[in-house]
């Protein structure tokens, strides 16, 4: 069984709602993380919001000093984000949780990615990084409120590399409720991103916080 | 509450797994079936390997003569057949489970649509018709096993008309221990269609025959 204690964690964009989100968690469940974002004082603040021993600084430094590391960043700045730290990835798993995504009068709908997904856009644009998509259904809304103890849902982990995904997957577990279940290669990734539109309709429709659960698994 | 009791319900390219499966659900559970095929006779033979009052005919007889059709073809096929009914289809619900899909030795993957998705597709070739895309991740040996009393999972039910929506999330549930659950307009449809090379994914790694269930819904 793959663990995670001891891993220092960053997340890059962990000052948005997604990244400071899973920051929470992951810092309550006992993880050393540290929140990047492109100011090193709001980094600092939202840290300090979290507590349970999260720090924050600029996005490199955190990309330099953390084990594992996941980008949880607009679509928007993402690819450019990504080539400026190349190095300081090299050789880590690199965690991308980003979902390109529009919105329009009739909500949201998937942005098409010259490279098939964000988590390809990541592994072409970081050859050093062993690449792994995850963590892309997790509402935010739920993973901040402290009266929920636990989040009902399953997190797909894609990704080519055997080791890393069951990493990422043991990772995933450090969040109460929640299951790593792999997902399949990094080349199916872009529906899986895709598919954050379909349950932000399915939101709006039910009123809901909704998340996917794998039957039969 | 929309009921479907009472709706005859045709299902072009019924001689395959899934259509099969479906309409042995279906059949079972008191809808009128028509089982379509290019074949009369093999649609014929497979309504009568169903029983319940199933009846198989040719597609063209088939989509004339049900209130509500489903498309279960393969991808291959989809356009030209769909070309050819537009008249026997004109004014009726139309339910597109086709999953455009490839498979290579790394398994399956998404195929590109011109028209975005096979259920696009639809829409586009039947412009008088209800499109709806629904019934993408049945797992056609569950739905064709007798030692299976409850298919765990839901239907996402995808469209533009939210009458025609309702109506195929009723028949969702005429399939035992299913729901129907809205999950989007039309045009976030392909996600949906190219999450079914992620389930052969999650099938292969976990030997399962895995669904999806929305939480909080």
């Amino acid at each position: 069984m793959t663990t995670v204690s001891g891993l220092t964690v960053g997340i890059l964009g962990g000052t948005g709602d997604q990244g400071k989100g899973l920051a929470r968690r992951f810092a309550l469940g006992g993880l050393k993380v540290l929140i990047g974002s492109r100011s090193a004082e709001r980094a600092r603040e939202a840290a300090a919001s979290i507590g349970a021993g999260a720090e924050g600084d600029e996005n490199a430094a955190v990309a330099a000093a953390a084990d594992l590391v996941i980008v949880a960043v607009p679509y928007e700045g993402h690819k450019a984000l990504l080539e400026s730290l190349r190095s300081e990835l090299a050789g880590k798993i690199v965690v991308d949780c980003v979902n390109p995504l529009g919105f329009d009068k009739q909500g949201a709908y998937a942005l098409p990615v010259e490279e098939g997904s964000a988590a390809q856009q990541a592994a072409a644009v970081l050859p050093d990084s062993r690449v792994v998509a995850a963590f892309h259904h997790v509402s935010a809304v739920l993973l901040m409120d402290p009266a929920v103890e636990k989040v009902d849902l399953d997190v797909l982990v894609l990704g080519d590399d055997r080791e890393a995904t069951d990493t990422v997957r043991a990772l995933a577990e450090v969040l109460p409720g929640v299951r790593g279940v792999y997902g399949g290669r990094l080349r199916n990734a872009h529906q899986v991103e895709a598919l954050t539109a379909n349950i932000i309709s399915i939101n709006r429709r039910y009123k809901a916080h909704a998340g996917l659960r794998i039957t039969d698994v």
